[in-house]
């Protein structure tokens, strides 16, 4: 997880002096222990600058055990910057956040440099099973993931954009179990390829997803309902063998459904399905007085 | 709405006699009969296209009433495409979706034209206010805004994202009133202004929102609790009198409550409280059990 | 060509009230006669307003006949700031270029709207020739293609860079016609393509350029080196028959090779003979006292 | 300098092998000597991989001395590629260049990463000054600065183009001192920050520029004017003492004439002058029979 603050000097050189001072390896040590101090789990992994003239935006990332931990890295942060105050006086801080870091709004930064977990999922589609299950060829979805989800995108200038929905399941996911839905902005970043193989017989496809942020403890995971589902997902609270496990994990299932469901409507759309089938299971034309949502 | 297929030719030269027959204001009033059959509500409103190659890709935008409405513009869409079949037999439908819309993805095309509602949103706050209650300045703030809402989004890369939290206002109405929470990527798009005014005595402050995309009607604005909300906030269901008007009603709350938040984060950053508040506040410490949410 | 001046209110009602008073089509035939009024060439075109807070930018569009014409649609553009002077006291004019326009930076406006000329241009190479001249195979390069071109550049977080090199087309286009070098940044913006048509054994190939901003009139190309090129281009000077037919033709000129230049680096790639090429041409292992350029 | 590859495997997993591989500390050694065989400056510095899906791009910097090093990093890339080979024998080469590069096209990667040189350069400009020769005010400067180069741009959907006309000035030095002028795509991304000083009486300057790509050996920059150009400047060869301290100058000369340029421009702008100095400075009403460009 990530944070940069932004801070501000008299001039660029200073803002210079401490970007050296922090991207240097040898101080690493020193600002790991400043940073560690205030959380069990989060532990110092990198720092990453960018100097807009006097302006230095400082971007901290670090392990936070099975937590998203936002909150556990604003307060190493916090620590970081209250101890540079004694090298650095004439450092000014502007903002604990200066969206360099970047939380919940689309940015280069995270698609680039990934946040949270970055997770590859992949699958072999045998060629039967795409004929007679998602009743469409392998031709027809490598052409069209080529046409939508690559060039389609690239003419709408997007960015990390490249799949056909995985915002509507990481944002059913993330509701589910409590997670921040508010970051499905970037955590639902992905990009889907899909790839004949076999000689043209088979399909892979794949989602990559570099900045999946999801937590297993703390936030909305502890309400009755959202706990139970991280439970029948086998991921519920924090990993006692391995701190970070359950979170990982979580991110690994999110993939695998944004992965299943980018196959399931791609297929649809290629096989001329997609209005149909909105119609069908359009929840106003049904009776939803019963339905939990 | 927009929706925007993606449709393939033999070359570039049939590609762009589409598109040229799309664009000509002469045939707008035959393709809106066309497309506007499929609903009382659903009205033709404009038609953008990008070539790449030999393949075209149709922005499709129409009214809809008091709908979020993206079924009722597939299915206009829908029309259109059969329709130019018999004109352009060559025309091969790649997808109905083209990721040209583009929905749920952040990308430029709806930064740049809209989707949904688009609103700006503004107040004057005195000084007064916001050192009496905002607990910092005037111009701690315009100086916030301008280093983290502008320069450092623009650092990171950011699309769209030169807010401080817009998303979180967005995703928290969204599941409240039976919205799309999925398409918080593209409706939380916003931009904060703060600039001092009255001769640096009092702060202006905006949001500027270019596609929120919200509904009163249909989907989840059904279910109970959602249906409770969007009564108590005198939305519910469609305008009798002007089709429409509770959904940019709507979208207009939206906007306010984003202007809200803005003002509430920036100036927690500004006097410092950040860390602080989320100590406080954190769900995490606190009993839950009883929480609904 | 584009300009667009950035004019500030008092609040973004007012920003507003002019935004809907431009994009009102029964005003466009007055402002048209004050903004043509200038120039023998510049025509009016379209008009777009983007919103910042009670800040509004203004996208003015013309046509400009032989000319790039930034000169030409600038001095139009202050005559309609200076006409609406009078209906609106209250605008403050910030800047007559605002940034929206947008001039020599990399901005997803022209890759969406298009700047200057936009181009598709295409070709078929038989297999023979990709095999027996290019020393490769149809399926490399569109597999290539969709692997660099596409998947690379969205990797990247590309914005209108879709391309292997147009931008070394462009630049030394420009630097031979007398065009604006500077302007390379957008009219280089491209995307190639590159699919298998008739049955695999064919290559169809095409480059999509929405930006490209030359002249043959006025600026540079009227020095004698490039002056002399345009005539062996065929497109120097005005058009006497048709306004604006010369730019148009150097614009596709341009597009077509940009077009072989993709045709060529992409082949040698995909033959695995980048870095011997530029070693084997490399100039600085040769004797250049004499070269011209 | 940085070159990225394309490579592709059987399945995401082994993309992911090789990407630890690349990544793990305990091998830049060994990777390094393979890198630093065919050249005398090349050094490789880092490496950064980005997954999509079985797909790997390899993003290779190295440090170049003073060439501007395109063929210095594509070499020590294809030594690297041929070593890999052994361990990894499944790996299928799609290219040399997979545009993660970025070479020559508008992309995040180099506006967060940076490639050549990352140059801050920054000026105090009395108010007196401001007042007298530039004929505007630091209040309009500071404010036309806000509204242009950063909230314009951000309207525009900028990447890494927050000032007014970095690729002016970097064009026109890239042409007299022969660097390759296709590469301003990237060489002119820029932020301009523009800030009050000393309680507001004076202006703070600044020009970021993370990717200017310039060498004082090799290509162009033997050619007889370039060399001159070079010369002139008194950074032309290579710098005996410290190899690449020519070629960071001339960074650092790029970097102050763009900073010198947005001064100018900006005030033009504030000042209203700009298209009046448009029209008395035009190329095309002067006999430019004599100039030599």
């Amino acid at each position: 997880m990530s944070r940069a603050p932004c801070v501000r000097f008299g001039n660029a050189k200073r803002a210079a002096d401490l970007k050296l001072y922090l991207e240097d390896p040898d101080n690493f040590e020193t600002l790991s222990v400043v940073f560690n101090r205030s959380s069990r789990f989060g532990r110092l992994q990198g720092i990453k600058c960018a100097i807009a003239g006097k302006n230095l935006y400082i971007r901290f990332t670090c392990s936070t055990g099975d937590a998203m931990g936002m909150n556990m890295v604003s307060k190493g942060v916090q620590n970081v910057l209250d101890f540079l105050q004694t090298d650095f006086p004439d450092m000014d801080v502007i903002g604990i956040s200066g969206n360099y870091c970047s939380d919940k709004k689309p940015a280069a930064v995270n698609w680039i440099e990934g946040r949270g977990k970055s997770v590859v999922c992949e699958a072999t589609i045998k060629g039967d099973v795409v004929r007679k299950v998602l009743k469409t060829s392998v031709e027809s979805l490598v052409e069209l993931n080529m046409l939508k989800n690559l060039t389609g995108s690239a003419m709408a200038g997007a960015l990390g954009g490249f799949n056909a929905h995985a915002s509507n399941i990481v944002a059913a996911i993330y509701i589910a179990t409590g997670q921040d839905p508010a970051q499905n902005v970037e955590s639902s970043h992905c990009i889907t390829m899909m790839e004949a193989i076999n000689d043209g017989k088979d399909l892979h496809v794949s989602v990559t997803m570099p900045s999946i942020e999801v937590g297993t403890v703390g936030g909305g995971t502890q309400l009755a309902s959202q706990s139970a589902c991280l439970n029948l997902l086998g991921v519920k609270g924090a990993s006692k063998e391995t701190p970070g496990a359950n979170s990982r994990m979580l991110a690994a299932i999110v993939a695998s459904a944004v992965l299943a469901g980018e196959l399931s409507l791609m297929s649809a759309i290629a096989a001329g399905q997609l209005v149909k089938s909105h119609m069908k299971y359009n929840r106003s034309t049904k009776d939803v007085s019963k339905a939990s949502s």
